[in-house]
């Protein structure tokens, strides 16, 4: 892996968002909805419509969950965001969200399988949100938001888990937070350390992170052994605004009371002294987090700087400043940590066999088979995560998950691991094989040239 | 044309229905998400998602109708419905709503190469469903309302039309009644009647009824000479519960005081006595309208029986009874008033063009072009109106409508008739073939024999 400069960075950055102009431009958006059924004939729409789907209907009315097989709805997932805070973009809002929305729909079809739709809606408070999403929610098979501002993304995701009986998922948090995990289970393997053990740095207390907190928690790490640093410092139960916090964010505020047990004050410099562990996620590079700090901590440290689209530190810096393993968002350095491993295949999972939810158990498990996974392969400092182009892992992935599903007693389809892995399989095959058809016969065409 | 009983219908139908159920498990749903992108290497990712859609994104949050040039929204329908009026089904909830959606879907995407993603909602009143149109407009190009209790689709067409700059249809209402102008102006012909000269009894009080009078007026009826009738009777200026409706249903109210100059009390057998045309949108035959009424209109009378699956009477008793011309909504009978042969061209015209409405004028226009479609190939009484094997209509349509909405400054584009055309036809054609050439792969399966 060659060095690269911030100047590289920035111009392969805007290469992209040149090229993305442009093609979006020639395709006039990035995907489109086609029926999955033949047409022999016109009175084959007797069939479709009226009056023969009157017949499916009437079942459907007696029984809602026969909605899942009797309509597309099994497969069919909602991209919906209010684009409060879009990218690194902030408030843009849904129709300049609607690019991004596309974006994920096509890697949704693309690496799961799943039809996933995008749904920019003009709702900027998190009430509003929570109404449409509850008002929708009889068209699909699950939820997934996106590119909601923070805190607001906390309680919509969790009043949606609580009074929705589709899975509800929020990638910024969940996404990213599992292939985190995944990641650090790796890493700790090279390290030789245990993650009930290590000493943990969080810093940035956006959505992010604190799902990354919470996820990484769930799987074992000790509240105590952990900081979690805002813009205003460390988090610990004697904070200056610890009530304030109490009331604005509560999840924070949790935070502040469980974690930190040495109630270690000040920022990213008091914090690191000896930590095993750094998992940021907070703005974007270089020069956030100095070489120095780095230094500071225990021996054979991992570092995890996942802001986007440069992280807080350039990898080969951390590196030599002792840093043992590194991890960022970006594809051009080793160990991505990428969402994109994690949304289609969770998706894929929980809706093949129709789960009412995705908890956080499903999360771990989702980072414990990505993980398995490379460490199958063989880890190393370069390799403590699958990537994309390791197809298998989707399918993988997904059958862990929509077993766990079943386990927990969350899926409303109860398949052996056998039968859920072809039906996976297959279907993110024929996804593919659509798409390849389509371009082969020039019905999508080569972008210009 | 045979004659066909009531239990030949029947029979039929009840076919239609197990077909449907069968097939609608074996696939699963009718309709599907996929990419209109083509996915070279993962890298292409890097383009269509992040970092590269950023810079799409900034460009619309410059200017918000950069989203139909640089997104699918310019080609995205929804077909919003909250299920309360399903069909001939009644309040059947939007979770039974989705297969009718889908099949929706299908048509549109088939006829007219509109990409169209159902959408039923938990949303029972009215200021509800209008509610979650607004939210969701900024994804979509235009809006398709379906299946929702009357009168409150009516308030909520209105208010629609008023408050978003999309274009918004209310099928069962503007597609019927397009059909049904279509139909009503050559069969006119054919009897050699003047619409401004003609006694029309409006049987039926419904959406779709109230909705064919208003653009049987728009088109140049005259209201005085036009009799609607409920289930209390023919309404008038008189009417016992005239003050009643003015709170409880305006529209009839607007109906009650502006036609039926003559106040002919009673029902059916009062108002039918020397009528030249009754439209009936009212309840399912056979029966409902008896030849003894059909019997006492004019001289070459017209009759449109229009419910559904079984017209008011069948189409050869009303012959027997005297009628010249009837028209029913049925495939198996001549002169099918068929909303397909609308909604679908309706939208592909204002779609190509970035409409930001669909007014009256605009949907008598699509009635008009359908007229003379079918003018040309020579009308007589058994062909009123095209058909829909007549593939040239569709384009045909779609350019009249997208003409029109540009002449009445209602279109963010501007393009010639020979232009229009083109686009619209190289988008029905793609859309074809796409679906054509997935069954050819056998990626798109036959049914089960």
């Amino acid at each position: 892996m060659v060095k690269r400069t911030m100047s590289t960075g920035e111009e392969r950055t805007k290469e992209y968002y040149e090229k993305s102009v442009e093609y979006s431009k020639f395709y006039e958006g990035k995907i489109q909805v086609i029926p999955k059924v033949p047409v022999r004939s016109l009175d084959d729409f007797s069939i479709w419509y009226t009056p023969g789907v009157a017949g499916v209907s009437r079942l459907i009315a007696e029984d809602n969950d026969l909605s899942f097989e009797y309509t597309s709805r099994w497969n069919t997932v909602a991209i919906l965001t209010n684009g409060t805070r879009v990218l690194g973009l902030g408030d843009i809002g849904p129709e300049a969200a609607l690019p991004v929305m596309e974006g994920k729909a096509l890697i949704f079809k693309y690496l799961g399988g799943v039809d996933a739709f995008p749904l920019p809606i003009r709702a900027k408070e998190k009430e509003e949100v929570v109404d449409v999403a509850k008002r929708i929610a009889p068209t699909f098979g699950g939820i997934n938001l996106e590119d909601i501002r923070h805190p607001d993304c906390f309680y919509i995701l969790e009043t949606l888990r609580e009074e929705l009986d589709i899975p509800v998922w929020h990638d910024d948090q969940q996404g990213t937070a599992a292939a985190t995990l995944a990641g650090l289970l790796n890493a700790l393997k090279i390290v030789g350390k245990k993650l009930d053990e290590v000493k943990i740095v969080m810093f940035g207390a956006g959505a992010a992170n604190i799902a990354n907190a919470r996820l990484i928690m769930a799987a074992g790490a000790r509240p105590g052994h952990m900081i979690m640093i805002d813009s205003k410092g460390t988090l610990h139960a004697e904070r200056a605004d610890i009530d304030k916090l109490a009331l604005t964010h509560p999840w924070k505020y949790k935070f502040a009371l469980n974690t930190n047990e040495e109630k270690v004050t000040g920022g990213l410099d008091e914090a690191i002294a000896g930590a095993d562990v750094l998992v940021a996620a907070s703005r974007p590079g270089p020069g956030v987090i100095k070489k120095e700090q780095i230094a500071k901590m225990n021996d054979n440290p991992v570092v995890f700087a996942e802001a986007n689209p440069v992280p807080e530190i350039w990898p080969y810096e951390a590196k030599e400043a002792g840093a043992k393993v590194v991890a960022t968002g970006r594809s051009d350095f080793p160990n991505q940590v990428n969402n994109s491993l994690v949304f289609p295949s969770v998706f894929r999972g929980v809706l093949d066999v129709r789960a009412r939810k995705i908890t956080d158990e499903m999360a771990v498990e989702a980072a414990k088979e990505l993980a398995h996974y490379a460490e199958e392969r063989g880890v190393d400092e370069d390799y403590i995560i699958p990537t994309m182009e390791e197809w298998e892992v989707y399918p993988r992935v997904a059958v862990a998950v929509g077993l766990k599903a079943i386990e927990l007693g969350l899926a409303r389809r109860k398949l052996s691991r056998q039968e859920l892995y072809e039906h996976v399989r297959d279907v993110i095959e024929a996804s593919r094989d659509t798409l390849g058809t389509l371009v082969g016969k020039n019905l999508i065409r080569m972008p210009p040239q």
